[in-house]
């Protein structure tokens, strides 16, 4: 068993500038689910739902071959809930909303059947809950990747610092890798937040494309030009999603391969923002993603010829 | 004689949340010159300064390679004057004072020798400046690149839309295209200035990197993350003149070498930000230049292989 993926699987209401969404599914492990599953099957999902949560939706991960043992279903509780608003930039988002629900509770449970995994992709969600999956791997993965956010560097530091420590590749966004480390500058924000634990740092800044730092090493990749983003809900664990996907097919955790993988989690991205929600996700193809990869590859490709 | 520079040569001080400088010598022009002639001499400039505009300034452009016939020094009068403030994310300023001076009464004259020029860079600048060196020139240059911002977007908008008519490549920043365009979109920005007149544009986005668009292409090139960015003044024009340096050096016009010339460009401006004014462009090296020309080839590089 290859990749275990934990996060949220939820609900949002979504309002942007070009319209309003009804309650939808949504979720960090949700969206990387869908993403990674283009690259590497299964994907052994760890999260928590309530009874509320569409048995259909259900269906569509398993026949994406998510296999989900590890989906805890609380009948009798009500899934997680977020409902946000973006501005014009598409950048900035305020919360309308957060209900906890069968999240306040989440004790993960990691099943046998998932034991000696070689990839482990931590979605945004309480540190505490991202902790208790790495203590509970009897062997520990080959990459651990997390995703965090702004909300727990505010009310569990702690408990981030901790899980931090033992984690090889975190993902911020460029204000939180600000928060996170007390620097503006990016360059000194990355030294900072390596001194803490990650040996590889992924810097997301949304319509900007995304840094990738190592050591004195950094890479950086564009996001895609586009003429509409729709709904950027979820951009950004479709990006882990992409990234951890193209790692776990293709077994190799060098830095010069996760260059290729930030690419191609730039691309699943791009596909995320272009609807509402999962949707364009669902329905994209291989043919699809293979052709918006070579958009990026065009995007950046130059040559030099020294003065 | 192959490029003609038109722009400001003036006084600013400026103010950053780490320095002031003092009243420092400053103007497109000059920036666009001291990084042009890193890749060809002469530079054929056209400006206009008073006589309070350092002799050892002009001196050490004219040991540059900087042909200043096209210079006009009114002796009686002062050169122009701007102050400014950067905030925190140094892709902001506020303008505390602009003194116009000379520059209030600039009538451009294009010297007999400047004429049969292949490459004309006008930098920012009064459009209808622009527009009477366009109209001096007997025989029209390969190529003519303007800079403008949104000052004369607000002020002088007819002759703007008149003199970009003429022009073959159009460099303006993110907010600037939004403003001309009246679209959030940069895609949909580009197309409709497209239609303005210039076959190329290229939309500056300071730290987040640079834009090219031509017809359905486009191409990306990163800002190297920097640890301080210092002092952004003059870093646009230091890319303008890293861009038509190349081109002009390289006589190839295409869409190809223009991407290579956006890469000079932005090595350029990465120099710039280091130091107050134009002081780090007059310390570096050829190999320097190389150097750096490498890291962004580093930076952006990576290997696809498909699914």
């Amino acid at each position: 068993m290859s990749l275990i993926v934990v996060g949220s699987m939820a609900f949002d209401a979504i309002e942007t500038p070009f319209g309003k969404s009804d309650k939808i599914v949504g979720g960090a492990a949700t969206y990387i689910a869908w993403s990674a599953s283009n690259f590497t099957q299964p994907i052994n999902q760890i999260s928590v739902v309530g009874g509320d949560f569409p048995q259909e939706e259900l269906d569509a991960l398993k026949a994406r071959g998510v296999n989900l043992e590890g989906v805890q279903i609380k009948k009798d509780e009500k899934s997680f809930f977020w409902s946000g608003k973006y501005h014009m930039d598409m950048n900035t988002r305020d919360t309308i909303e957060t209900q906890l629900n069968v999240l306040g509770t989440f004790q993960p449970v990691v099943p046998e059947s998932f034991q000696n995994a070689d990839f482990l992709m931590l979605g945004n969600l309480l540190p505490a809950v991202q902790m208790s999956v790495i203590e509970q791997m009897k062997v520990r993965p080959k990459l651990i990747v997390l995703d965090t956010m702004n909300f727990w560097m505010e009310t569990a530091m702690p408990d981030l610092e901790k899980v931090l420590k033992h984690v090889d590749v975190l993902m911020v966004n460029d204000s939180e890798a600000r928060q996170l480390s007390a620097q503006f500058s990016l360059v000194k924000a990355a030294k900072e937040i390596m001194k803490m634990g990650p040996k590889y740092l992924i810097i997301k800044k949304g319509e900007h494309g995304a840094l990738l730092f190592h050591g004195d090493q950094v890479f950086f990749a564009p996001a895609l030009p586009l003429e509409e983003v729709f709904d950027p809900t979820g951009a950004g664990d479709t990006f882990a999603g992409g990234f951890i996907g193209h790692i776990a097919r293709t077994k190799d955790i060098s830095f010069e391969n996760m260059k290729t993988a930030i690419i191609v989690g730039s691309a699943m991205a791009s596909f995320c923002v272009e609807k509402f929600g999962t949707l364009r996700l669902t329905e994209i193809s291989k043919q699809d993603i293979d052709d918006r990869i070579q958009e990026f590859v065009q995007l950046v490709n130059f040559d030099i010829a020294l003065v």
